[in-house]
């Protein structure tokens, strides 16, 4: 693959993967979760998951990693609206 | 590909896709955007734009369609969250 385009691949996988990082934060400091969608977190952390057994059944490191720490992102904000609502 | 994996795939792109939809009607009906990231939806649109351009790249029409659509989903969260804050 053209190292434009997997550069492209890389920075994307960044920034959708790590943009979960400050949605954590900022629940977890001011405990507000009223806003956040149950049904969104439920569905994204199934989606994300199957999209770490496609990255597993293709044999692609970089999906495997990036869509394990989507998937432990995403978790942790559902275990936090779960919780704390 | 097999087509376990392609059926993976499709699962996976559904749900990650369409989840955002929940969280658009929830904001759209509570008017509530307080515990909403700025931070987490900023990047996150710029990463699945990014995503978008990927798909272009390599010519994948499932990824161009489920990126097309996560990013009108994504960009109307943020949206919502600059206006009604």
């Amino acid at each position: 693959m053209p190292t434009l385009i997997e550069s492209l691949g890389l920075a994307a996988g960044m920034l959708t993967t790590f943009s979960f990082l400050p949605q954590v934060i900022k629940i977890w400091r001011t405990r507000d979760v009223s806003a956040i969608s149950l049904m969104m977190y439920s569905a994204f952390c199934l989606g994300v998951f199957l999209w770490l057994l496609f990255g597993i059944g293709i044999g692609s490191i970089s999906m495997i990693l990036t869509n394990s720490v989507t998937f432990l992102f995403a978790a942790s904000i559902l275990y936090l609206k779960i919780t704390m609502e």
